[in-house]
């Protein structure tokens, strides 16, 4: 059996979405965008151009590109500022290297790219031994399946045995057209019922309970 | 009929949750005692004992009186320097225009003090004509009556006859027990089937979705 296992980052291993959330609501307040803060918060893990579109609908007029250019470069800033350490959400480091102990096939692939990630990588322990599909390598982000396709594909599994693990409906609507099961984590802060209906199979806390509920998704433990 | 609507205020009236979880993750960072985002969030608005009590959970180990002091101050600060200015959310305040124009009878009850929820009245248009009841008013916080009660009792009107309106299940939960119908909103971010199962008979996007939607609670419109 060589099930698979293909992680989102943001949420779903480190601990950066209300950072991110909160950096967004600046950035977009700075310039005149104020927009609620739970709206932001739903569409993190979006791709950037979604998330720019869904901005421009919610303040009523298009973004130019040089615009949306330049409150993606603050919210880096104000991101980097707000959170200059990354943090690993519980039982994430732990988890992955059980996996690298034990064989079990497994990848990251995130909407985020280098060299953002690279911090939140070296914290979760994660090396070059480990598949790491970024934005940069897809032409897609999620709700589309790429960034998930070109990590089964890099990790040489078929999609039928990958379950995709993330935080966000965005990942399970990814998974999904990817034609992958999912299985939600609410460390992201969504709701359980938000991830059920986005398509996910299962929802645990965290990676801990992930961790220790690997039987329950048909691994060998 | 004299049926009133009791409000909550932050997540409810104005977009201050994400500021608060961020401050609250970075206060508690601050003192060794990192805590994932969610779990700050979904503890956002009860009372500051419980609060206290669920982080010494978390970190496994009692907080001393001086501890949770320092951390509130903390707290405090870190939320000032991120939100020097407070926004109100989507309608909330033409929504209470609205009901001191039509005469219908509504207050705001709320875990916060003055002088800190000072400027979120002064951006929601109250003034000294609104009923407002604070953590300084009452023996106990949320999930517990008080604060509903108290604001129920300033209005003069039954408990029967008053629903409350807020963003968290700790909301939802107080106005159980103090036996009055609650309505939800998400622009705190929780999810619509955590604001439903913890009692809210209707959930709505926002103050404004509220607002239009008056008829559907069965006021006069």
């Amino acid at each position: 059996m060589a099930r698979a296992l293909i992680f989102d980052l943001d949420g779903t291993l480190v601990d950066t979405v209300y950072a991110h959330v909160f950096a967004w609501q600046r950035a977009l307040a700075e310039e005149g965008m104020p927009i609620d803060g739970w709206r932001i918060h739903r569409r993190i893990g979006m791709s950037g151009g979604l998330f720019a579109r869904a901005v421009a609908r919610e303040v009523g007029r298009q973004l130019s590109v040089e615009e949306t250019e330049a409150i993606q470069q603050r919210h880096g800033a104000i991101f980097r500022e707000l959170l200059p350490e990354r943090r690993a959400l519980p039982g994430a480091r732990a988890l992955l290297e059980d996996l690298r102990n034990r064989g079990i096939v497994h990848g990251i692939a995130t909407s985020g790219r280098h060299p953002e990630i690279d911090l939140s990588l070296e914290v979760l322990g994660v090396g070059a031994e480990t598949v790491v599909i970024d934005r940069g390598d897809v032409a897609r982000a999620k709700p589309e399946p790429d960034l998930f396709l070109a990590c089964q594909a890099a990790l040489g599994v078929d999609p039928d045995d990958c379950y995709v693990v993330g935080d966000a409906v965005w990942d399970l609507l990814a998974a999904r057209r990817a034609r992958m099961l999912s299985v939600g984590l609410l460390s992201g802060g969504y709701g359980a019922d938000e991830l059920l209906n986005a398509g996910a199979f299962r929802v645990y806390d965290d990676a801990e309970e992930l961790h220790k509920s690997l039987d329950e998704l048909g691994f060998d433990v």
